[in-house]
């Protein structure tokens, strides 16, 4: 691309940064800041600082927050005896959108990958067995993805939870509610044969 | 969505304030930046700061540019003679990515759209008149959009330029190179037979 001014290039260049954006939407994204009033680029400068400046991870879930304990760490209204452990800030919004879910969570920061150079010690697990640790009983809901890493982590993380007044238990994996049993892959379908649960009428 | 931490809804509100990026898309760019060292979140917030208060508008073309007069008005290998009149900043990268114009341009910064209340008077017109007064002799072309807008604007600027010794062109519209015929609309075929050009051989 031909720029014709340097603070345009460089504006182009730092927003192509992120994931799925390329120079001709980060170049799109420019020409929208350039029409706005400038209010709203320093907004959005202030809230990018921010996010570096302000946040922090709470000191009982491990999930970004704002203050030292989280609110959902702090709210009186959830039950602490159960705890669900999560990969990430944007699983914890998932669960939460569900309104099923009245519990506290444990978030991990990742998953055990060896292919990436991820093992246990560089996830939130020792905050986890300690939080077990202190708290004594409840369960725990493991909540991850229902992939290699998401099992290879549930496994070590019920594993290294052996031994303690807690039941441990884990999402149930299926055929999504609307999706045909034609279309399931093998596996989905034959695990949630495997798993079935007593029909309630 | 449910955040749990102001600072990341902040963030998010106003990044999705970006054209074609949704709250899912933000929230994945605030995720990403929240993984990338405090350095690069700082770089990004003050390429857009910069934005707003390092740019301006060249005093001959109108296009956005560091400087008071851009590098291309200000470049003494291009034929200054030439004009080419264009909507945008995009139109000039676009243009100058073919290598395959050598004059300077004059940025409209829109078109003319009554619909959306855009009358000429909110565009660069009367800046290219005194241009073309101060120039004496030269040529513009006129490359604008092939739409309703682009044409009015053009039929606009085209009147306005009357009675000035200037050669007034267009840029030629028809099938794209390498386009198939069959494909091609009626009107952008149609076109592309009355305009048509001496085959050289």
């Amino acid at each position: 691309m031909n720029f014709s001014s340097k603070t345009v290039e460089n504006a182009v260049e730092a927003l192509s940064g992120f994931p799925g954006v390329g120079k001709r939407s980060a170049l799109r994204m420019v020409m929208h800041l350039l029409k706005r009033p400038k209010a709203e680029a320093e907004i959005l400068a202030i809230a990018i600082n921010k996010l570096k400046t302000e946040l922090q991870q709470c000191t009982i879930c491990c999930n970004i927050s704002d203050t030292e304990v989280c609110n959902i760490c702090s709210a009186h209204n959830r039950n602490h005896q159960l705890i669900c452990v999560v990969e990430d800030m944007q699983d914890v919004m998932a669960i939460e959108s569900t309104a099923q879910f009245n519990g506290l969570y444990h978030v991990l920061g990742g998953l055990i990958s060896p292919i990436d150079g991820i093992g246990p010690d560089a996830l939130n697990i020792e905050q986890l067995v300690k939080r077990v640790e202190e708290q004594g009983s409840g369960e725990i809901i493991i909540a991850l993805n229902a992939n290699i890493e998401g099992d290879t982590t549930s496994f070590y993380i019920a594993r290294k939870l052996q031994g303690f007044n807690f039941k441990i238990t884990t999402i149930s994996k299926g055929i999504a509610v609307g999706g045909e049993l034609e279309y399931a892959d093998e596996i989905t379908l034959g695990r949630s044969i495997t798993n079935r649960i007593p029909y309630e009428v």
